[in-house]
């Protein structure tokens, strides 16, 4: 039988043991996480930026979507922890001899790996992982098909935070293609377990998930009227390939309707922080001078990603062990008696 | 005037100082190269799986042949032992501006490298490198043409001894596509040397080599007959290219007669090893219920594997240092004199 | 209003914070480099080759054009250094999703990388994005467009110094493609501000910058004639496309006019060096036996072109932080007042 989110993620006692998404994570684990976080924050601006947590540890980026960008994040965080990492990039290698999924992963296993990040085009391949194939590999997920892309949502948690200094009381717009982002949900489901007062997703219809409602939301499909009094504005990459699947207009039309620009951002509450997962679409989905503009935190997003890396990879891995030793105490026992 | 293997591998105090093939390496070196593994099967237990046998050295792992897989073991093995890592896939590169093979490798001689880890179609390339163009390398072979891949060999050695405590008495069965395999090349050598009762080929006539009897082992077209009281059974992979050459009838035809399920695996000695060195073909030369059964050590293999390259790198690393000192050494005794 | 080369190079103290070309550099600064260089030279020969001046820093090679040999150069003088570094292959990667050259270094940057190492085919990019993107990540320019590749001319130099023991008095002999070469720009430029008596450009007018003798240089279209004399002849690598575009007749016309060989060699000074920047093309430029006679220096080029590159990084890297740290200095003393 399948793993509940939380019962797959937490160790019985409570520690993270993967990370997977931001389902079945309290608000205290999320806090944790951020918490964790900020004490690596310190980290990247030493001289000497490693700490040993995870000396060596093997770490396995496992990219079965090609990402360098996100890749390249895990990986430096992975490095200033002081393990060794191995980067596989499956799209082009074992599977294309025929091997399945399954064992490959416990090949990898059998190398004496301790973590696997892992990104796939296939919405659950993480928790699959996770639940049926290396449970006593801290996964962690790097994005999932449409599913969930959880260190880029609490990065994005970790700069709010560092901006606002709490969550009560905020109002946050989410802009764009939500329907086809993993971002996107991940974002809505930390930030009301986070308890921001609304959540507000802004759209045209045919970018909107089917029963928006369903998440905790506000939906709008003007943007005017989305921004007013927001707090935060998330904008969201635009994917070209939506143009050619007539999903959308053009992209004239698009940035026109829903790019940000200085004047509609003026409709947000004073100092709103504007934010995006990168890379931008300059002229796409955001101006220029509002990307690179004094309410812009986009680049500290990006320096916050590395932390939230180490936050997550550290908290999994200790995890992971302490549950190992827990077990192979029991066997001892079982043993014994 | 070539070396022989023996003594192209061993320096003339008779240490290991490349690692080409099982050729011209005697039963106490095999046996030393598996102690050796042992101690090191630990480390990939502990929580820090580090020992500084080679820090400060650089290993480059030269594939001129992409492998993933046996790439990655290397680079695992090489990170554990504190070594530097620089992973060229030549195939792609320096080469193709027109560089001769040689002069490759007198460039990264020159960059201060102490190892080359070469997989090379050309059978006999590693033996050509550690022969006349980079002899005060240490040179490792991962896989050249169809001759050899020994490190492969070894770690089915070191898994068959640690199921079964020594190899006196053993009657072992390879099966398969041995015409074409490096694999079962280094094999059987590596089997006849440690003092197997006896080596048993199972395969169809087209994939078997041309005298089969001058490598001192026994032929069997039947797989049930082969079969019969083996106590270890190492199944091959079935390169796919086979069918299209009129090699072999067909996929399904083969299983039928070649494939290893759990009836025809009745045959053996009781709890007969099952191996194979991956990735395998499920439903093509193995029963997955076999692949996955209690007398699978398919998994162990690749832990093993990690544990031989270790050695082998760490053995031939110490050779080649302690070669070069004493002809240091005697370069220094020369001019005195 | 961009900077010149020397102010962009050197921080106000006079200290090495980026290296992108020999222009701006004096003869001191250049000597200084290579005296750094020596004192690596002999960390390459050591049983552990590190040092850990670049411990904890990030290093990110970023590779706009495709070059596995330089790549690798820079990958262990960096690892030698004791960085954690970081590979991309831009050319493949971020900016094929439409981010702006500028967007992925500030990216980068906001990862707390500390280093770039960049080769770009655009003359004046590593100028450009010292001077005006990311002024604060030292920047080593490893070959941009037709522009540069100083750190392939600095190890002439400290090959030139190491056979020669002085630049003055030197005639030296620069034979090829020069018009399309970055790397004999570069090493017009050093050897001029190191001061030999004499630089000469061989090769035939098709080949030839269009004012040589604004270079400060002696040009010859005769290779006998050019050589006579000379201390050093270093040999460019012809580029085949060069055959197709019509500025050369064949390489077989090409070899009889410009390719060296030891008949044409006994036209210099006695033992005088012969040097080639890698890879070679035997029998195009130069003969089989000149590249591996006991002139040839070639081998030892590269040796010290890891020499070159950890000098370099350690003294830019060095510059950098101590202008941060003087910047903050300031920083808060404005603060306080």
């Amino acid at each position: 039988m399948a793993k509940t989110p939380g019962s797959l993620q937490h160790t019985p006692e409570g520690e993270l043991r993967h990370f997977i998404s931001i389902d079945g994570l309290d608000r205290a684990m999320l806090t944790r996480i951020l918490d964790t976080a900020d004490s690596f924050i310190e980290v990247g601006e030493r001289t000497i930026k490693k700490v040993p947590l995870l000396r060596g540890r093997t770490v396995v980026n496992l990219f079965f979507e090609p990402s360098t960008r996100t890749r390249s994040t895990f990986e430096l965080a992975a490095k200033r922890l002081s393990a060794d990492v191995l980067n596989l990039d499956i799209g082009t290698s074992a599977t294309s001899k025929g091997e399945s999924l399954s064992d490959t992963l416990l090949n990898l296993r059998a190398m004496a790996s301790d973590m696997f990040v892992i990104r796939h085009a296939a919405s659950g391949a993480a928790h699959f992982i996770a639940d049926a194939v290396t449970p006593d590999v801290a996964i962690i997920n790097a994005g999932d098909g449409r599913h969930a892309h959880p260190t880029q949502a609490m990065l994005d948690m970790l700069t709010i935070r560092q901006h606002t200094g709490a969550f009560e009381g905020l109002k946050v717009a989410i802009v764009g293609d939500i329907e086809h982002s993993r971002v996107a949900r991940s974002q809505i489901r930390a930030l009301n377990t986070l308890g921001v007062e609304e959540v507000r997703l802004i759209a045209p219809d045919t970018l909107l998930p089917h029963k928006p409602e369903a998440l905790g939301v506000r939906v709008f499909s003007h943007l005017e009227e989305g921004l007013r009094g927001v707090d935060v504005v998330i904008m969201l990459r635009l994917q070209r390939e939506r143009m050619e699947t007539a999903l959308l207009p053009s992209e004239r039309e698009y940035y026109k309707l829903y790019g940000l620009t200085t004047e509609k951002l003026a409709r947000t509450a004073p100092n709103a922080l504007v934010m995006h997962p990168g890379p931008i679409n300059r002229g796409v989905e955001i101006e220029s001078a509002v990307a690179d503009g004094p309410q812009s935190v986009i680049l500290g997003q990006v320096t916050n990603g590395i932390a939230i890396r180490m936050a997550v990879m550290s908290m999994a891995m200790s995890g992971q062990l302490a549950e190992r030793q827990r077990e192979s105490a029991r066997n001892r026992e079982g043993t014994r008696s």
